[in-house]
């Protein structure tokens, strides 16, 4: 029995579990030391009151023989399904059919998971920095040398360039087409950048253009208020003949815990002869067999009219602790990126120092635990994430420590 | 960009999704008929009493800023890892550590997925018949020409023979080595055949001796009740650098509507060098992100005092179904297997029929649904499965109209 070597190409190490690892050890020598995590993606504020009536009564349907309910759909039941549809798209403008939706277990499992459907051998463009599983899932499947690399940096805004088809080569291979794949995630995770509807229109037209696919993750969505920035790749005209959108209910209503998102395949979609619906519906109902009944009654409840409500106080939550962020360490000197229309505030690090070498005097001398900014890829070099996450005590105290050592 | 032109390969329509078509336009076509479904092996019985009270307890944790959990650990909590370990494992005498167990959302996802840790030049043994989804998601990862098929009918108790080496071939290919990847399911589904320890000693030795890696699956392990058959490929002498073992709470506890199994990689099992239990760990951090905590505590509450006598109780019942049908359908002078230490009865068809037309008549004459065994495998021509699934009443039901039309 031979492994897959594709696995012996990973860094071996995942980020976060780094960041851990130099938390846990700081807080073992320092045993007084009164750390605040400003690190981690993860939300605190518990789920909101509509979201834990639904649970219960579906726990309590799961205890009556009459009401039980055994597997479910493969795809998602009727009513989250019909919920999402209403809400996040037709509500909003955009057509879509119901079969176009497919509900799972998060985003993170999608956004590995769609690269079954994919030959081996396309390229794939990736930003730098980015969220580490994107990379990772490529390599795992053997498409390591095939990842061209789009450079996201303060000159751009933080935003990939379209690819000059001249200069673009795949890693170790001399391909110079388009890529077929591309990865776009706005607003973004690190750097918080957004994306406005003129950019994402290029995007597409290029994907249509070069018949390249699009996988668009907008799981920060929630965060945008400016009414300039698309919440969906599907407000951008010829979106569905180029792109796969991924969403998550884990930033949205502070589902990190009950894991849940969902991904759309449009009919439009289709490559070699076949719609991508087809073949990610057969991928998901022989490799997957759906949602707790009792996570779809919760993500329900988030569309209900109380629902909407209760999330969008957590968001505002998130968002004040964002800006706070950013004006704070603004206020401490520092240049800072993002935070507005994203929960990330992505901070310019001093010359004389490294991500890591930041990382670790921030920690030592500030007990402020960030993510550094080289994790996510080299041109994350000299930058450091914080995130908006936190509770508002822990954020303004952080803040304030922030401010006191490296205040000028 | 390409797609995965394996998909193409796959049969066009899954097996159960074909029976519930039939049976829909059968209801369509005969709106009185008061139709018995016997066919998909999901469980009927309510969730247990400890299982909601936790799973009540966890959503008001969900609800409080101070106990409210966000992303889950993404291999399980401790809590849960330390009940499976001492229940099902020390407490039955088997030595294991805590991180050769995996949680997941449930054994058909760990069935799939797993196949991404493999080369996919591996040569994979498959039975026949068998569980659909050994055989679809290893022709989607490319392996459609390496599969084995290992026939099991009568003549062999529906228990596969070990590979004579001169005689296997890989399908479309000269493959005559052993086999690298055995699939082996016990008690078995489709058939209810139970595997005695002699005989899972032959295929532990063999896996080990040719350094093949056995998948076992014990979906089904909660139905043994012979003290001589075992639950675990672990309570084989071996078994630990040969196999691993996939584990599910759907037909254990009746979580089939909530999403729960465990996968089992001993660190005992190196291949090229690698331990496998690093690669299934590295595949799950980076395209999974934990189970429910919600889950997690209803799995915690199933290894309960309560929970064990509770899961016991339904379990007694399924196994009393199975029984009454293995019974009923012998008693109509029916040749029957399984149906001991299975919820499964395998009947065989009397001559004149082919599975799909015995499917047809049992539908038509008796309104009861069964799964035509030719839908698991060519073997499986001839036989029709049953399932101890149903309720009580139904069950008897269907074996008084089975015994009416075709009793002698």
């Amino acid at each position: 029995m031979k492994i897959n070597k594709n696995f012996l190409d990973l860094e071996a190490s995942y980020l976060f579990s780094t960041v851990g690892r130099k938390t846990r050890e700081y807080i073992a020598a320092h045993p007084d030391a009164d750390v605040i995590k400003l690190s981690i993606g993860d939300v605190t504020r518990p789920l909101c009151p509509a979201v834990i009536d639904a649970m219960h009564k579906a726990v309590d349907e799961m205890a009556d023989e009459k009401t039980f309910r055994g597997y479910p759909p493969e795809h998602g039941y009727d009513f989250i399904l019909d919920a999402i549809l209403q809400c996040d798209y037709i509500g909003r403008g955009i057509s879509m059919q119901k079969d176009e939706i497919f509900l799972s277990d998060g985003a993170k499992s999608d956004c590995g998971n769609i690269g079954d459907i994919f030959a081996v051998d396309n390229t794939v463009a990736i930003c730098d920095p980015v969220y580490p599983v994107y990379i990772d899932t490529n390599v795992m499947n053997g498409r390591g040398k095939n990842i061209i690399i789009m450079p996201c940096g303060e000159e751009t805004g933080f935003l990939p360039e379209l690819p000059d088809e001249s200069a673009h080569t795949a890693q170790n291979s001399n391909t110079t087409t388009a890529p077929d794949i591309i990865y776009l995630c706005f607003p973004n995770n690190p750097t918080g950048a957004v994306a406005p509807k003129s950019y994402l229109k290029k995007w597409v037209d290029y994907a249509n253009a070069h018949h390249s696919l699009i996988l668009f993750d907008s799981a920060y969505e929630a965060f945008i208020t400016d009414p300039d920035i698309p919440r969906s790749i599907y407000e951008i005209d010829g979106a569905k003949t180029c792109a796969i959108e991924l969403r998550s209910f884990s930033k949205t209503a502070g589902f990190t815990g009950l894991r849940c998102g969902y991904t759309v395949v449009p009919h439009e979609l289709v490559f070699d002869g076949t719609e991508l619906n087809a073949l990610w519906g057969r991928r998901q109902s022989t490799k997957f067999n759906g949602v707790s009944y009792i996570t779809q009654r919760a993500a329900e409840a988030v569309y209900s009219l109380e629902g909407q409500k209760q999330i969008q106080e957590n968001l505002s939550f998130y968002r004040e602790n964002a800006r706070l962020i950013f004006e704070g360490v603004t206020a401490a000197g520092f240049k800072a990126f993002g935070g507005k229309n994203s929960p990330y505030v992505w901070l310019q690090i001093p010359e004389g120092y490294t991500s890591w070498s930041f990382f670790d005097e921030l920690l030592d001398k500030c007990q402020v635990v960030g993510t550094p900014g080289s994790g996510f890829g080299k041109k994350g070099e000299g930058y450091l994430r914080l995130t908006g996450f936190g509770s508002r005590e822990r954020t303004i105290e952080a803040i304030e420590r922030i401010k006191k050592y490296f205040g000028k």
